[in-house]
């Protein structure tokens, strides 16, 4: 253990800047039930965007400082700065989570029990060196797991599980997905097949199709084809799939698989109804891939819903016991059923270079981006 | 009790053409639990212009027939034929509610307690002389209640109640209502105020900002008003509103009205999330005045929710002590609470003259047609 500790920061101030810089900081002192992680590896993910970037314009971003410290400046377009008064002047750390080696402990019997091992954590400032954290938001990885392998244990896997479980709660019996080839969409895939769930993938692009249908995935519809809505919903029909996650909102997406939906379910209907069918048909939007406003042409009747997901406010949802059921399976299958596959690494100064923030602020799908922030 | 029956029925026919007529049926044999009630009045809500008209086009409605028995033909636009198949070739009875006097009743002692009595109904085919029901469809009215008093005991009064058992069953503590000086609006205002519950009202027009304001509603704003979306949000800081009731769907009032709450709800942040609040913000949209698409700007967060909101649905949800006890209370208050206010009152020839029909379509607020199928 060093006692160096360098850490990611992203900062607003009150002359509508946004400045992403590293950042020295004390080694941390772990409470009685906290440990101490050596973060080797911590994925990008868009939520972590989010925090890194807030509402800057990326397009004014200029780079400064040094090769080894380099610093990155971009404006916060007026409109914004009053939503955004409770970050102005705090150095926000980010990064929601990560993996790596526990070389310290607190003084608990459970927190000692952790020294040496290979851990995933979530909570936020995974982007540093050292990460304190309590023992409750670690997961141990199975011996032979590396900190790549673990990085990504918790906000995929635990949103494409926590997908399944609200289908299964709200009574539903198939999920249609989009942006479907998306790491956590492979993830879903995956999970799907094993536990015998009907998934409709909705893509975008014809190698997306081959590579989920590839990893065995049955129902794929590309969005750009012109028999988009013809071929959703005889999926549909197959399948019968009342719910939907979605990580793109704007557009016409939402609108089209309810209106979808209610084609399929009015097949079944004898009799007309001015209010549609009773079937209930509900949208989740778990995403911004596009900010843009979301438009519903209503023509599905009254029985549907349109959601905001947000994992931590899903698995509040659902019970302990299926949350600690959940973690074990992601320790246990984190190779295979939520295995990340990750396209660039980067070290924390690498992250902040021009270059790198122009690829991975794209959030392509496919591209994924790991920072190791012991290189 | 006479000979004749008329009744009014709209029927699709497979050249894309809607015929609404007059038509003669049998006088009808109730079963057991049935009677058989001579209507006096049935209200013209807009969810039975949506059986009376479905979608066709009224630019393009033609009289014919005679006085007595008008005729009205209109087109349907093509696009929506295959929608109404299960309604091609049907003379569909309209008229969701009404009231009169039972004039006859079924052999159980249930049905033959009703002779003679004033009561209210709710089910489909109301717009006729003598309809029969089962006597669960049935509300007694309080002895010297009229058939105008009791026409709308049902869609109007049940649905209000709703709306803030609804809220109460989801844990808000405060309403917001759009077009809310309609007879549904001026119901749900009364029932705020004797449970003390906050109604923050959206209105369009001053002289229904006059109106409610004279029926002593607290929380009026003004859509048409420069400040709405200030007024609208300080109203819901004083209030605590986190559930809205919409009849237009159409436009940015519900993205309007979220955008407020989330507003209202940021005040109490500590700290920035780019998940927005963790107050959860609901709007139930129960019409269509506004049929074109509903456009969401999402500036709100993930905790959210926009649903389509069906009496009947939504009914289903509420334990059936709740609704014994709704009931209840609209036979006790129908001349108060739940009183109506009608502008006009037609015959059933009346209801089909093209002028008519073009005053009732337009489900302008505060004007309310009666129709009286004994006159």
């Amino acid at each position: 253990m060093t006692n160096t500790n360098i850490q990611l920061t992203s900062t607003i101030s009150e002359d509508n800047k946004l400045t992403l810089a590293l950042q020295d900081i004390d080694m941390p002192q772990p409470n009685a039930d906290d440990v101490v992680i050596r973060i080797e590896a911590a994925p990008l993910n868009p939520s972590d965007l989010g925090v890194l970037f807030s509402a800057a314009d990326l397009s004014t971003a200029v780079q400064s400082g040094t090769e080894k410290s380099p610093v990155v400046t971009a404006d916060v377009p007026a409109q914004f700065m009053p939503s955004l008064k409770t970050r102005v002047g705090k150095a926000t750390p980010v990064g929601n989570e990560g993996a790596g080696t526990v070389v310290a402990a607190g003084s608990s019997p459970a927190a000692q029990a952790l020294m040496g091992k290979m851990v995933a954590v979530i909570g936020g400032g995974s982007y540093r060196q050292y990460h304190c954290a309590n023992i409750q938001s670690c997961l141990v990885l199975k011996e032979g797991t590396t900190a790549k392998q673990g990085a990504s244990s918790f906000v995929n896997p635990l949103t494409a599980l926590t997908m399944v479980e609200t289908m299964r709660a709200e009574g539903h019996k198939a999920i249609i997905h989009a942006a479907a080839a998306s790491n956590l969409g492979q993830m879903l895939n995956r999970i799907c097949i094993a536990d015998g769930v009907d998934l409709i993938n909705i893509v975008r692009k014809p190698e997306q199709e081959t590579l989920l249908r590839d990893m065995g995935a049955k129902y794929i519809v590309n969005s750009s084809s012109e028999s988009f809505l013809d071929d959703l919903t005889a999926a549909i029909i197959e399948t019968g799939a009342t719910i939907a996650f979605d990580p793109i909102g704007g557009g016409q997406l939402t609108s089209d698989i309810l209106n979808c939906m209610e084609v399929a379910a009015a097949k079944n209907m004898k009799e007309h109804s001015i209010y549609g069918s009773d079937t209930f048909k509900q949208v989740y939007i778990y995403g911004a891939l596009n900010r843009g406003p979301i438009t519903i042409n209503r023509n599905f009747g009254f029985a549907w819903g349109v959601n905001g997901f947000l994992l931590f406010n899903a698995l509040g949802k659902l019970g302990s016991e299926t949350i600690v059921a959940m973690r074990k399976r992601v320790a246990d299958e984190i190779t295979t059923t939520f295995a990340s596959h990750y396209t660039h690494e980067v070290s924390l100064s690498e992250a902040l270079k021009l270059q790198s923030i122009a690829a991975y602020s794209k959030q392509a799908t496919g591209e994924k981006y790991l920072i190791t922030p012991q290189s």
